[in-house]
């Protein structure tokens, strides 16, 4: 196979995952579950909206909750890294005949709206105004103690033109998935910040958001959340885990559902993949547990429902 | 309901939970699994028997595993104080018109081979050859670094009876579950050095060994004894768990099948129950979860699968 | 040497250490120290008064706080098993010509009020009104989530006497220290409970309390509450650790020193010692760190800084 | 105070800490210590060298340790991204007046070695012999499970000068302690991986290495180190901690030194600092504690101690 090469100097520069806008039906059952259970920093609200942040963040957001009728994703929000940085962006996605539309968004810079090649709503920006990291404010530190955003996944029809959109862009492949025996791309994972992933990509019929993820310190913090969410009535929304990952990334993780049924993942370890000879690591998708594996598997949920994106048809996917 | 009463002046006095006398099939593949993978320490072993401790037990063994054609359990051991306790539980026994007869055991003291009200076949000693507990060497800790056998709980047709034969010994009830609405005993945790379990009885319709229990230090041990479980080809080792008990004893556990499908407790934590006015705790059998849950659920083969005792007929249990 | 003989059946049955008395100047500083910092849980209060348990105790309380004017340990409480045993520990008491008073305590049974040999002042009970257990109340977790009292160390200038006392009570010496080549005994651990100390004694040339220690759950739980004193201004109260105790008990542990300097201590491991074949560990004064050791020692407060008693010269003695 | 300007632009791309090169006078105590104490793995050896990595790196090494008569430091290895950087840093550090020199290294693509302003020995290159990463290898994780090199701190006369060094060539400034009251800086935080540090400066009389860091995946393992370097004879080289920075950096930390004296930090977290608006955090020397603190604070050896570079005086500078 022929994956794309990496471009070291790309057009602009991403540097990473910076946050999610989503929309809520009940914006209070939102604020209990990841303010009050979760352990999210809450930035700014109103009644309409939740700015939260993870607790050792200096950005505004990096989750922004609005309330409206149907749980949708509204965008995924990527950094670049200065101000002609974006100018740079616009330049590039408008070339490519994509929307690239500039916008206002409260606690933003100056911010682009456009898509990936696949229809992924995306919002670009250099800067946002900033808040105290809570890193040592211990008595604020609560629930999963989640620390920051660190990657997106995404169900996506076309994954070889995604892998390949995003490589233009400077993004690198760390790890994929093919189909046994064959060069067909199934999953993808893409990182500009030098940790195995910042966008993935999972083969599946429609465009929809898989997960956000955020980082958590230790082990036992997701063995809490999950002991926290039984105990506090989110007992079904521990969806799958803890667990580990005995593929891509090899993360201990819990998956967790919110009260709409978008996925969140907390997961406490990644490894650096910064250096010109980390070449890309294969894994075929039948010898996925190749390293072994144990546990139930994901659930069928786990495997087919995803948020849809705003535009596209309103309902998480549902697997029957 | 009238639970029998607590004996606080026993007519022996029994200490705790000590050991289990195992059947395995291919004691390379057993050693495989409770030592190089489980992290129990050898104290003595040849051709035919495994002696096996946790880390901080200074008694010789509380897990023996003798090679034999079907994977059996064969002996409860449990603690007495003295001597002379261990005398007048013989008469005890007797008295009771249940077997008890001496019995030589390597590395035991003075032996009673007996049985309880439902034909648990027990070994009772007052004393063991002594070895060094391994606490502080740390360089022989790994795997989950099981501590030390904590309880046995054991399938049983007449869970009422076990309860008033076990509590006519001076055994103290922490918990127990009653089918709803009514006082019917399914469930009884009853301990004697303290914490809320030496030994546990589930009804049945057969008398079996569900699983004997270790204590491990923190839950992050548990976690990595899946995953080494998981790497080390013992990924379907990993039958439940690591999970949280919304219940009795209110443990962090995982559980474990040896290569012989002999079943194994690591959990984390428990309390101290030792005041007089320590009350049982009560449970409804539908309400087990009325502090919450999360997770997947007992499979079937955890609820369903023991196994058989010595002497009763030998193959585990199948839930098919 | 020959050391006080083990009594496997003692006059009275001491089950556990139970609680402490202690006076405290401000009363509110003490509540953001022990209630707001390190997390016990608060049973009762009034302007006067702080009844504090641990989180899963589910006794009304190990730890009572009055306000007074002088920092000092009022009383060291033991529980014994039943109301029998408590008539049978007056007679004890009684006939060896030390103090035996019935008294009205809140919140306890019938209570006892004596001393031992060297005029530690002891309350002893066999009952407690009840409170319900905290252990998956989550939300209420916070500080070092300080489980269960364990034990006390006391300073005592007679040290052999204190030893035979209480091992004629039926305590057992798990460890000892002596003076190198020599049986002078400078310190014992002393158990009834079944892991290696109720009430410890050191050698020094006054009556005081050293410590109380309470259990908490894991390694981290020591790391955190040093960071979370330091950051809420308690700072200069982590006296010692959190380190190792390459001795006697092998606990993790972490000193900290209440706003009157009271100290406490949390500390997560202990190991289980029932056995009538455990022999007390001997250990010379000079190779206490046979085994190894890191950090740099007790700090000179450590050392000589205690609680005086209640009746005795009321002043923290110091160092200097 | 006018701090030099973030260059988002830099002539070339330094992308991290990649290794060090120390010289050691007993290679098999090296190895006792880093290898089979701290865990690092070997990549390669032979009689007077040894490459370690840690257990996540897939480059070759990142501690090279090569025997001979004084123990110093040789080098301190950075990475830039591609081959074409690395000509690009060869003209800059030549235009500059600097040693720019080409020079063949095992296990490394094309070498540049060169110094920075202050005479700290550099070497640079873009490619490494590349080894499996040993994530999911469990099995070979041991003492502190040590992942990645994260860091070098440097004792230097003139703080200033590498300040504005560094940051010419695209280093960020991400913390930074004045003399209070003053816009002396005293000490750097300087990062191009987008954590706080890749390289630390501290006022000093002379240039000398303070220490390596590298990456542990918990606070246990923090403690577990200090309890085995204690119990393996390496007590004497817990020189500082467990413990936590309340100042730059906020990191839990254990520093050791190995057998020659050189000190390696192991420390748990860190904070993700990419975005454009991520100003330099400033602290005053006297107020660095000023979110708290808590334990004994440095001792003199961890204040005055520092490896010489090689080329300049041999010995250990001390602190007497």
């Amino acid at each position: 196979m022929t994956l794309p090469k990496t471009v070291f100097r790309p057009p602009f520069a991403v540097t990473r995952a910076s946050h999610l806008v989503s929309v809520v039906t009940d914006i209070a059952a939102s604020r209990a579950f990841y303010v009050d259970t979760l352990g999210l920093i809450v930035s700014d609200e109103d009644r309409d909206t939740l700015y939260l942040r993870g607790i050792e963040e200096g950005c505004h957001h990096s989750l922004v909750l609005k309330a409206g009728s149907a749980p949708v994703c509204e965008r995924v929000g990527m950094r670049v890294q200065t101000e002609e940085d974006l100018d740079l962006a616009q330049r590039h996605f408008a070339g490519a005949g994509l929307p690239a539309q500039w916008v206002e968004v409260p606690f933003q810079g100056r911010t682009l709206h456009t898509s990936d090649i696949n229809g992924t709503p995306l919002e670009l920006c250099a800067q946002m105004t900033t808040q105290p990291r809570r890193i040592m404010d211990f008595d604020a530190h609560h629930g999963a103690c989640p620390q920051r955003i660190d990657h997106f996944q995404i169900f996506c029809p076309n994954v070889p033109a995604a892998c390949e959109f995003y490589m233009a862009m400077g993004f690198r492949l760390s790890e994929y998935i093919v189909r046994d025996g064959t060069d067909e791309l199934r999953m993808v994972f893409l990182q500009r910040k030098g940790n195995p992933h910042d966008i993935v990509f999972a083969h599946n019929s429609e465009q929809r958001l898989h997960h956000v993820a955020y980082t958590a310190p230790e082990v036992h913090h997701l063995m809490y959340i999950a002991d926290l969410c039984g105990k506090n009535g989110f007992g079904r929304a521990v969806e799958r885990g803890p667990g580990r990952h005995f593929g891509p990334g090899y993360a201990r993780y819990v998956y967790l559902r919110d009260p709409d049924g978008h996925r969140i993942e907390l997961f406490n370890n990644h490894y650096q993949t910064i250096d010109m000879e980390d070449e890309p690591i294969r894994w075929e998708l039948s010898r996925l547990n190749r390293l072994g594996s144990w546990g139930p598997g994901p659930s069928a949920s786990w495997l087919n429902e995803a948020s849809a994106f705003a535009g596209t048809p309103h309902r998480l996917r549902d697997a029957s």
